[in-house]
């Protein structure tokens, strides 16, 4: 499948590499590739780039921080018309200092804005709840573990279910429609406690029922 | 040791039967004890009842709604000084229906504002994060799961996590001082939603790391 990741942070380009590696063809956005590729840290990356606005794919993931995320994917535009968007970000507010608040969450999430401005795109919430390195790698913390999908559309979240079947997970948990973001987001402030306290990204929840 | 549970609902009573299963004197704690009898769901109870200013406790847990929850520990009082109280409580809104949000949360808990009022108890969060069938037989959803403990005393963190222990916890999870409670109430969400796609109580989530 044709996928375009969005950001140019740790996570797009590892999940670029473990997707490529699982058989799909991945183009990573970027609102300038030129800046991109005058990083240092993307000196050992070796993935086709392309701007936000001339990029299209058959699926979508956002891999952008929770503040970066709707000028992305506008940026996009009517590419996403239609298409699968698989959301990964979180809105971490560090603008207070670490550990960061959420700029939206309770009553609203970011997934849900998100979708309410881009309401032709079926966005799905995934892989939010953890870090790049058992995204790609479930089986790498020692035990099965659970990854969570949401969104309005149940084709979106099978079609997203099966790229997290690609990279080895075995147990994705359906919670249904994008309303669930609020719980997959507002999870974020006890991962980042339970980070601090492990001392490594290294871990995940598994839902024991 | 002498254990005051505050709260009649379900949790009350099902912590109560356990604890004093594990070898342990317990009392309920409630606003009105003749009232508290007199209601139906009372009838199968058998652990002894006192108002909340009568009763006194080496250790005190907090089994009352969210929205009770600092009304009961003020009428509790003196008695809760220097004393260890685990607050199992959350910041339930039922007030717009289901499902709740939560009427504190992001950058701040329920627990750091009932410890704010209640200077002298040692508050320490735990069992927040899963139903009651759980809380008292963590073996019963068949593999081992997490329960976490936060606050602002280690001294009362090690108490609560010898009196999950004495129910049978072998995963006990120390998140450190109180501002960890934000992370397990706002966890509340996620397991609502699971709640309601699993359809039974008996889940719980585990750590893998």
């Amino acid at each position: 499948m044709q996928i375009a990741i969005l950001g140019t942070s740790a996570v797009g380009p590892a999940l670029g590499n473990a997707l490529r590696a699982a058989g799909h063809q991945v183009t990573i956005g970027t609102r300038d590739p030129d800046q991109t590729k005058a990083r240092e840290r993307w000196a050992g990356v070796d993935l086709p780039l392309a701007a936000y606005q001339d990029i299209d794919a058959e699926l979508f993931i956002n891999a952008t921080s929770g503040t970066g995320s709707l000028p992305a994917l506008q940026a996009v535009g009517d590419a996403l018309s239609g298409k699968v968007v698989i959301d990964i970000s979180n809105p971490l507010d560090f603008s207070h200092g670490y550990p960061p608040s959420l700029f939206v969450s309770n009553t609203d999430s970011l997934a849900e804005r998100l979708q309410r401005e881009l309401p032709e795109a079926r966005l799905v919430k995934m892989f939010n709840t953890m870090a790049n390195e058992v995204m790609v790698n479930p089986g790498g913390i020692g035990d099965d573990s659970t990854v969570f999908v949401a969104g309005n559309d149940p084709g979106a979240r099978q079609a997203a279910a099966a790229l997290a079947a690609d990279l080895g997970w075995t147990d994705v948990f359906d919670l249904g429609d994008l309303t669930a973001a609020r719980g997959l987001e507002m999870y974020l402030p006890l991962w980042v406690r339970m980070f601090g306290q492990i001392g490594r990204p290294e871990f995940n929840i598994k839902v024991v029922r």
